[in-house]
């Protein structure tokens, strides 16, 4: 950690701040310029923190070196984490589609959209159990009942299921059910929620797929995916979404993140062109996009009549496009040297 | 709501929509043009939303004419509405100033906090009982302990108290024994916890202070505002406390949201200058400007120490600091018509 | 466009308005709510600009319905455009490479890069003989020498060259001398310097390559691109290459523009990986989903001794790893159905 | 200068990088840790950037210690900056406000402005002369006989004149003539522009009123500054007018960069909030909230009519409301000290 000096800070200051450093064990450096003196401090920098001497009025600048991460960073484990979702593995040689409605209106249209995805080569069922309104006239999701019907199309096709829960209660339903549990990106920060998912790992072995907050650099969100590991919970895979923009769909999918990320941690990375395009005409090129900068796979939204989804319609794909999409997309998976 | 067409799209299409239009009891409205066709509908848009045609293939766009907030909309309630938090009026003629430590790290301090904002004329005291950590070396907040400080020094400075709930318990913890209950950023979204918060008003009275999403437009922010009203608590104020950005704090504290929500909603907004500078040096220009642009009033981080605080203190004002912005509060508050 | 008044706007103003779009030649549509008249006017919006309805008290707000672009638009003309740089067709069958140097330095390095790029397959040798600093200690380019040495890198190698004009007097010294004009991102709203590529284009058939500024949307961007069609230049490839935000490098790499674009607009998209990623670990996994996302070319920095490089060397490939990219680069293409 | 060394970087690079280092004449720091090295480098920044040292393969990081610039900053000049329009001291104890149309249209228009700003107690008058179109119905400005009848409005009141030139023929045309030149947005980084106006001050003493990038970091708006001081005119006072961010109007005035460029630099910093609001409603305010947050003045679009006006009505102020700001700023102007 770098500590810039105001010019004209007084010497006591400084004698003060090197004096704590070494009162943590850390190694203090002491670099004076001809306007201002700089400190240096060597050691962990999340211990540094504690001393919070941004709050110092004679300090200009406080610069970390290090990333404020340990447990994520590739330095902390050098191999790649395979994340298992019933027998999909994230992470693994395979690009892993999960594929299912924004949200489970029927025992129905689950079925049909799991064995679209069972047929199409999608190895993770998803679906809205519950879902985060914006307003009183969005659909807050059939819970409990849809969960049923979720687990028995993942049943009858054998594929694993993934649900997002959005609160603690709900998460606490869906811990031993389902094989993944994502956390949506209002909740990246949601610790309480974190922590659920945390123990419902634990008991349970789902897997986490936490996706990134819309106003979080990739920096939080690897801190938010630390805190989850560090709550004893290694199974997590991160997911790119979107980040709130002034694009077209007023957010950007920030495919950048995916190589930053796996360059810096040995977490996988899915993405989610659903949601990232908002709009079901750019989510092919987007999923192609993915697979070609290297996530580990995507998330999709499918529904056998978008035009008359309770919600998400906008951005689902249908059957066939979906159909279409996957046939696109087993080439570019062959060209980055993986298996669909 | 105006329905822009694709170029070409079927005429069956076109009628198909415009049957769904009036067999929801609205006006619809056909409007040919030379390259494609635009439809329009009148009345309830949020009615509307429900038909989904952005996942018709065939619309290029659907632009909403009318704001998708009600309850709180100017036009629902024309005169603006005064939220009680004990004795302290937000929205009334005086600018509303809450005073408190980031994180309540002991009796004492958050005492002298509380007496020395009594002095300096602040009317509502408010202190970090949960935290929100953003890695595991942060704190969390000394809760049920720091929540009874808080209520003492409330008591004996006779200043209300006003505390962040971060999940559904904390919510009930806090519900009967605080006068406002804060809803931070990261939980703009949350409606398990935004329903808990207006459980806890309809039983105790509470008022809810409701901070704005760092990746949340304004309409967002109303929509989110609109869903506490529906769910039965009309006393709501509004806090604009920064959006993500590329300014020097990593953020924007957007003002302009003040003026803009004013217009729109007949509720009270709040301003936070400490979340939103994220500096010290730059609370008191931030606090000035708020009470210029016709905020209702202020949330300001004080600690007594704050190189020693235990969490924020890079942003907290010292308390000679915190004297030094209340005198200069005064006649900016006079000049804009209201008292301190 | 769709005109909403504020509650109470008087009638005669209401009436007023609408003889204004008459006027014009155009249709008016006259939508009475319960709250507040919503006024509809069909016909060229552009023209419908200049009533400059925004600036009457009593409108709440102007909604255009179309795009405020035509002829850059699919509308406009279906097929897409195929832009000639020499023997190179951006929005062809072929996946477009322009490589070359940040800063030329020396005819010794520039023929070095071109040699590369012929040998691996780019099919444009692009060079900065201007460069943009950022602060004096940047380089500015060393203008004419380095023109001349591109020139001939170019015309030993046969490949076309590309180089950025940042002001009227460069556009016209690289005019008829240079195969494709690069205007750069802080020049996309300059329209002077559109006026003098445009001119160029008419004189000597150079083609435009227009980069997206870092704060303009995609319409926006295509607007600036109309400038130049207005003007009489038709043959203008759009660059996509990154928007300021919160991203790991400051922005973000906006690939959604790329089929946002392809929809909306018969121009063909070219991104730039080295300026997007801004640093040279990221190029190559942005470059592939450029290509994957349906772009139709990409323009590579590339520098035979990047550690050494007098500008750009942080985002710049070395000859061996630029020959990675383009070995990684053609499965990925023939996956989309075009050859390298 | 900060280097953090990847993990594992050869010894010999981090030698070399050493060598370097020390051959510039500066100081280097070697920190070997428990997973990297990190070095330092003590001295001008700006000249090791030089060394392009994120250019290297082994390196992670390159992080600066100190500001990118010097002739703007505190430290090299303590003592506010005044810059002196005409009689008009910006940074001085005034308050200034600078009133004008944004396009002139006549002369009896901008007289009557003139006359109003003069009435107020405004100390400047600008208006548009050269207008900087969005696409090609937007009007481009009347140019030289627009600048005729600016010259003579500002003669017959006594007010000194402000405009400006979007390139650099119009610079030298309004060189000798007007007492400030406006830099807008889209020029903040077009060097040749900026070197012509450090011209035009070098000859005529006319004030350089820059404009901030709509993208701009704070920082790249001090480097943009600091080449104009740098390039011989110190006279330069800086114009935040909002970046570009997802608020109401697209945009956010980001009245933060206020404080932070006070405490950083010596410049004189103003704010227009008619670019920041975008919409005339909310100009009133949030020209309040810069003179309390401790601008030097603000620029401000008046127009008789801006219903008629041909360009900018939408944010103009009428003359009414104009008189009522001026008469608002008054006791805010007051309260922070300042006359107006």
């Amino acid at each position: 950690m770098i500590i810039v000096m105001k010019p004209g800070a007084p010497e006591e200051e400084i004698e003060a701040i090197r004096a704590r450093i070494r009162a943590l064990g850390l190694e203090d450096l002491h670099m004076p310029g001809s306007e201002r003196v700089v400190l240096g401090a060597l050691g962990d920098e999340r211990v540094l923190e504690t001393l919070n001497l941004r709050a110092n009025p004679f300090v200009e600048d406080v610069k970390p070196i290090l990333a404020p991460y340990k447990s994520v960073s590739r330095e902390f484990k050098v191999y790649d984490t395979v994340v298992r979702v019933g027998a999909a593995e994230i992470g693994g040689d395979a690009f892993v589609v999960a594929a299912g409605p924004p949200a489970i209106e029927s025992a129905e249209q689950i079925r049909a959209v799991a064995e679209a995805a069972k047929a199409a080569g999608a190895s993770v069922l998803r679906g809205g159990v519950y879902l985060s309104p914006l307003s009183r006239f969005d659909p807050e999701g059939r819970g409990p009942e849809a969960l049923e019907e979720l687990l028995r199309a993942g049943a009858e096709t054998g594929l694993p299921v993934a649900a997002e829960a959005l609160a603690r209660a709900q998460m606490e339903e869906l811990g031993g059910r389902v094989q993944a549990i994502v956390i949506g990106e209002q909740n990246m920060r949601n610790f309480v929620l974190l922590d659920a998912a945390a123990n419902a790992q634990k008991e349970s072995g789902a897997a986490i797929l936490l996706q990134r907050g819309a106003a979080a650099t990739v920096e939080e969100f690897l801190l938010a995916a630390e805190h989850v590991l560090d709550a004893g919970a290694p199974d997590v895979a991160l997911v790119e979404r979107g980040v709130r923009g002034f694009g077209a769909a007023g957010q950007h999918l920030d495919l950048g993140a995916v190589p930053f990320i796996k360059q810096r941690s040995h977490l996988p990375v899915l993405v989610d062109p659903s949601a990232g395009a908002g709009r079901a005409d750019f989510v092919a090129p987007m999923a192609l996009a993915a697979c070609a900068c290297g996530a580990d796979g995507v998330l999709l939204d499918v529904h056998p009549a978008p035009k008359t989804a309770l919600a998400g319609g906008e951005r689902a794909l249908d059957v066939a496009g979906f159909n279409r999409l996957m046939a696109a997309l087993a080439p570019i998976a062959a060209a980055v040297g993986r298996s669909l």
